[in-house]
Order: structure tokens, then C-alpha cells, then sequence
């Protein structure tokens, strides 16, 4: 129904979509349905003992700083310990160069706010993940894909599309959101020169980095980019790098940073100011107490143990239960891995016969943006237990049998 | 010195400007320095012990769900203690009408996100709040002055302006920020019954209603306006309405919220999640368990009298220590008040003396979103301690004195 309300809405607002997956997760969350269809962590890997040491502690020590306003840029102390650890990975950054923010989505949102005029265009891997999308679409942005394959966006194809002046280029290198997949060093090394020759900026979203089950970790795009551009230890090149705790420690908390050139984090927080003022102090100080000392790291070896034991139990069972017409990605980290079906599969059909047999995933298509992938589908193999992956993958296997028999 | 990024930003981010107020903050944070400048709380009346509890038994009872991603609407518990409590005092709202926010400046920003297209008119009081101007800008706002009084708002002055198509009409009703100015019962009957007449809806930011320290309390907008206009127990009227966790619980952790007709709510919601998918669960949750069970009442109404007293000795030793020229407002509530210098005097040149003699205020000007107010100030009472603020207004009676002689 049409209420005077819906002729109020700015121009923008029209171009605001709701997630296609945030509206299946509610089919998802019924009872015994197996889900891999959200991207949450293991809620089992949680530190909540950790947590509740640094809540006391923090409250304690310093309640007062604690609860009350803090400054938009962030917790100093949280964003040394961040410096100090990209530092460890190849990137000589300052605090200058940091900016806390909530979560990586507000990262991309403030971004978007600052750079996008409605029209520019942003070059995008084909899939890609969905909630940039969303965020730059109501900014009024363009997106030119790319075309992808299992070693990540294909370079070869990179170089028309920056001879049309788009804004930026967005990547997410390692095992990424949607299809597992980690971009190669060779690739790596033409993206770089790409951007540098053509004065196009990459906008490097890493949330899963830290999370390599196995082979060796690959330069980040702005450690590549950062060889030429470092000035008292302050980086000033080409690249925007985003990476978050919400894999590592806690989504719940909503803690995330960007990495770029001062000039820019400055934008971001007149950007910030407006938007939220500040990220919650409480939460900043939390985190940098759960983490310093070494935790961080133990965390994280943790954690991958945990999610490469799911994902073989992934891998193996997709082996055993599904037909050979379907192909799958092979991650080598991360929370997601991509499967293709035979091409007159419509994995959205496909879903709610899953949802019957009580298995659920994403279909693929709202992925592209630009259409395309309705025979794929993401798999989350971070959430549930062996044992449910196990039987949701044998509950998957026996659907797509049935759907493509019909077919 | 320019930089090649600075060619690359949108052109909304040459509409954003730094907070005048939080640029000075930094001189003010000096030591020694008495500051009325800030809006903060009193630390001395968070409840730390309470938080540490509820920390404590979030993590414990229900840590996975506590540090897992939630829904972007809210914690479902807090919405419903946020309806039942707006039910007391008169709006009947469901948690459809109720969306939670990473603190008032989120609502704001995602307001002007879904309403505000370039050019817009926006109607404000004039003073109003900066935090406002800011987030609107940024969309591309205009804004008209409605000139103000001691009882807020000239409504007289309105209806000309209501011609002119404004989106929507911004007020802070109670204990205005920056002023400490209430709009009078007879002029908040007129606002809404010309929001009605010109269809013209009401944003209504109320972040100190519940700090009134003496006189009867009024009807908020929305709850004037409801009369009419409620369905199954589900607010669906003329006016939005915004309130916070900031100055009753804590402002570090973030959390405030929207009442609004569902059709809004749906539409902040989808700006929610490109924004920040959602406000940290954790927080959320222990918000909640901090405020059940009657502790936010009890707990109110312990600041209300900390805060009485400082506005007390604020109000007297202005009283003692003011040449006569000076005057300012009696705020009935809330955390600042309002001084009026001689026309000759601009409050940006006497801030630099008074920061000479350790003492800091913020200059009224930047509150004008059309210019004006040179000879004004704002001064807080809330977050200095009574002693502070005996010697800090003496400070600046002197130094005010001083300037006075010399111009």
C-alpha cells in the first residue's frame, strides 16, 4: 500500500534494494533447517572468557574514558596495535593513516560517500560481494564488471575498462566473498601496474586474510603498491586497504579500519563525524584489551584450525554426495566456497526445494552486478558443526539429484 | 598541499565541514583548562558497576548471540523496553515503529539518506543543532531559519515558510542543543496542526527530554500528533521522533533509536544495512540489561538532580560574576545553556582570551545555519563538577570584563 510517506523518499532511496540474502536468512532460521547460506563466523570460536576479562577490566581500570565520547578517528592504543600489525605484513603505515570504523560496511559506505558522484563508474569483480554493492548503488554508482575465474579478477581484461575513467577498482584478493577464490601474485603485480598507469585508485577489501588454511600468504595489494610510496612511514599510494574484526575476534562488536593516504583517512572523518560521530569507545577499548599481548595471533591459528577442518568435511562431502555435473570452488581460507550447476539450473528455484529437505545456501545471481550466475550458489562452511555440514551436504546432494532429474 | 586525491572526491564532500565545536575541543582539552565547550555527560554519574555486571552476564547467559552479527532493525527485548516505555509517556508505538541506531547522529544521517535529494529545504530553528547541519549538508540540504525564542521556535513566523515546500521540519523541543530552550505547550500545538495543514512532516530530536530538573513535563510532538493517528497500537502518524541512550545511560556505547511510521522504518532499515549492516549486538544487549527492571528510572532521576545542581551554581556565579550587558538563558532541563553578549562582541575573538585565562566555551555562531549570533555562546553545565564550575565562570567573568573595557 501507497502511504503520502512513499512520495518523500529522495531520488536515492529508490535505488536502496534490501539484501536478497538478509531476506532469505528468515526462511533459513526455521528450525532444523542447516544453514550455509549466512556468512557468520563460528559462534563456538567466540573468546567470550576473553571478553568478559577485558569488559571487567576496561570498566574497571578506566570506566569513565570508557563510557563517555571518544574521538571520530579512534582509539589511539587500538589503532597502534593495528599499525604494528600491518607493519609485521609488509605495510609501513602510521596511525595517521587508520581510521576505526563500524564494521568494514560502514568503511565502504563512507567511501562511497566521499568519492561516488551519481554516474561513476566502479570496476568490480563479476561476482563480488553484495554489501558493497548495495552500499555504492544508493550513491548512484555504475558497475562495470570484470570477468573472473579461479584465479580471481582477469587482469587481461582490466585495461579497456580503465580507459573508461572509472572512480575506482574494488577487489577482494583473498578467498573472496562470494567464491573462496584468492587472486594470484601474477595477477596481484598487473593490477598494481594497471592502476598506477591509468591514476585509477583499488579499493582492497580484506576481511578474511588472516584466515589461510594452507599455501603461502600473498602480498597484499597495497604492500605491492606501498614499495614506492612510503614517506616517514606514513603510506601515501594508490591503494584503500579495509580489514576488520569481525572474523577474528567478534561480528558483534562492530570493529573494523581502513588503511589509506592521510588526505584520505581526513575525508572519511569529516565523512564519520557526520554519520555516527564516533565508533563506540567501550568497544574499541574491549578489543585492544582482548587482543594485544599475543591473543590476537593465538585467536587466529584457532580459528583456522577450526574452519579448514570444515571446510575439508565441505569439500569431502560435496566429493561423495553431489552428481558430477556440479563443480566447486577449492578454497584455501576464509568462511565461503562457490559451486556452478549445469546451466539450466535456476539455483533460486533450486532453494526452495532445499528449504523443503531442510538445507539452505544463497543462490548466486544477486552476486553479479550485472546479471548472470543464476545456476550458482554460495556455501558457507564456517557456521555449522562438522556434523551438520555432513548432513546438510548429503541433504543438498540428494535435492540438486531430484531437481535435476525433473529437469 | 594538494594531492591527486583531491581530485578524485565526490562533489557532496566539498559540502563537508569539520565540527567548528570539535576543532576546538582539542585547544580546550589543554590542562588546567575549565571547558563549558563539550557536550558531555558527567562521568562521575555512569553506572560502572551496573555496566560490569551486565557485561558479565550477557557474556555468560548468551555470549554466541552477544557477539554474533544481528538483525539490522535491532535486539528485539530493547525495542520492546524502548515501546513500552514511549507508551508511558503517551505514544503508543509497536517495535515495527522503533529501529535502533548507532547513536542520534546515525539517525540523522540516515534521515537525510532516504528524505533529502540536492537542493531540499529543510525548516529549522535558528540556533539549532550542528550535528544536524553537518550530516544534512552532506546531501545537499538548504536550510531556512525560523527565528527563536524563549519558548523555542516563533510558529507565527512558519506558515510562510511552509509554503515553500520544505521536506521536512527539524526541532528539538526540549532543552534545545545549543540553547536549553523548551518549546512552549501552545506553540507545539501549532507546529503540528500546521505540519498538518501543509504536509509538511516533523523530525523531532529529543536526546534530553527525560533531564527535566523542575516545571511540568510536555507532551512530546509525536505524542500531540498520535492522538489521531494510531492503528493496532502502531504509530503512523506526521511526525518522526528521535531519542538516545547518550545522556541517560552512557554515550559510549552508541545507542539510540527511531519512532517513526513502518514505511520509514523499512526505508532506514535498507539505509541501515548499506550503512552499517547493524548497531553492535553486544551493546545492544547490554543496554538492555543495564536499563530493565526499573534502573534507568531510578537512575535518571539520580543525574536529573547531579545535573540540577550544576545548572544551579552555573546560574548563580553568572549571576555574581556577568557584567550587567550580559544575559542568558534559565534551562528547565538538559545540559547547556545560552549567553548573549553585547551585539559588539564576537565570542570567537573572546574564546581566544578566555583560553589564555583556562577557561573555554564554545562561540555561538557556527549554530546559525544562515550566519548571525557573533556575540553569542553556549555553555555546559553538565560535565564540569560544581567546583569547576564556581571557579571556571569566574574565569570568564573576568576575562569578559576585560574584553568589554577594551573594545
Amino acid at each position: 500500500m501507497q502511504t503520502l510517506w512513499d512520495y518523500r523518499f529522495a531520488q536515492r532511496t529508490q535505488r536502496m534494494t534490501g539484501s536478497a540474502i538478509r531476506e532469505l536468512l528468515k526462511f533459513t532460521e526455521e528450525p532444523n533447517v542447516i544453514s550455509f547460506a549466512g556468512g557468520l563466523p563460528a559462534p563456538e570460536v567466540f573468546p567470550i572468557e576473553e571478553f568478559k576479562k577485558a569488559c571487567v577490566r576496561v570498566l574497571d581500570e578506566c570506566g569513565p574514558q570508557a563510557l563517555q565520547y571518544g574521538t571520530t578517528d579512534g582509539y589511539i592504543p587500538l589503532r597502534e596495535m593495528i599499525a604494528r600489525h600491518s607493519c609485521r605484513y609488509g605495510i609501513e603505515v602510521t596511525i595517521e593513516n587508520i581510521l576505526i570504523t563500524s564494521g568494514s560496511q560502514q568503511a565502504l559506505d563512507l567511501l562511497g560517500k566521499i568519492f561516488i558522484n551519481p554516474g561513476d563508474c566502479i570496476l568490480v569483480e563479476s561476482p563480488t560481494y553484495l554489501g558493497a554493492l548495495q552500499a555504492w548503488n544508493t550513491y548512484g554508482a555504475e558497475f562495470i564488471p570484470v570477468p573472473f575465474d579461479e584465479d580471481g579478477m582477469i587482469t587481461n581484461e582490466l585495461e579497456d575498462r580503465l580507459r573508461t575513467g572509472p572512480k575506482f577498482i574494488y577487489v577482494l584478493p583473498n578467498f573472496q566473498n562470494p567464491t573462496g577464490v584468492t587472486l594470484s601474485f601474477e595477477r596481484r603485480l598487473h593490477l598494481i601496474e594497471l592502476a598506477e598507469r591509468y591514476g585509477v585508485p583499488i579499493i582492497e577489501d580484506d576481511p578474511y586474510g588472516q584466515l589461510r588454511f594452507e599455501g603461502e600468504n600473498l602480498p597484499a595489494l597495497n604492500v605491492l603498491d606501498s614499495q614506492t610510496r612510503t614517506q616517514n612511514g606514513c603510506y601515501s599510494g594508490n591503494v584503500i586497504y579495509l580489514s576488520t574484526f569481525s572474523k577474528t575476534l567478534a561480528p558483534g562488536i562492530r570493529l573494523a579500519w581502513v588503511i589509506a593516504p592521510p588526505e584520505v583517512i581526513h575525508k572519511l572523518v569529516l565523512a564519520k563525524q557526520g554519520a555516527d560521530l564516533h565508533t563506540a569507545t567501550f568497544n574499541q577499548m574491549v578489543a585492544y584489551e582482548v587482543g594485544r599481548g599475543g591473543f590476537l595471533d593465538r585467536h587466529v591459528k584457532f580459528i583456522r584450525q577450526v574452519y579448514r577442518e570444515r571446510r575439508d568435511v565441505m569439500l569431502d562431502t560435496l566429493q561423495e554426495h553431489m552428481p558430477e555435473e556440479v563443480r566447486w570452488t577449492h578454497p584455501m581460507g576464509g568462511l565461503f566456497l562457490w559451486a556452478t550447476l549445469p546451466p539450466k539450473v535456476n539455483t533460486s528455484d533450486l532453494l526452495k526445494e532445499a528449504v523443503k529437505k531442510r538445507v539452505a545456501f544463497v543462490p548466486g545471481q544477486p552476486f553479479f552486478p550485472c546479471g548472470g550466475g543464476q545456476n550458482t550458489m554460495r556455501l558457507n562452511f564456517s557456521n555449522a558443526t562438522p556434523e551438520k555440514i555432513n548432513e546438510g551436504i548429503a541433504r543438498l546432494g540428494s535435492v540438486v539429484k531430484d531437481f535435476l532429474m525433473q529437469k
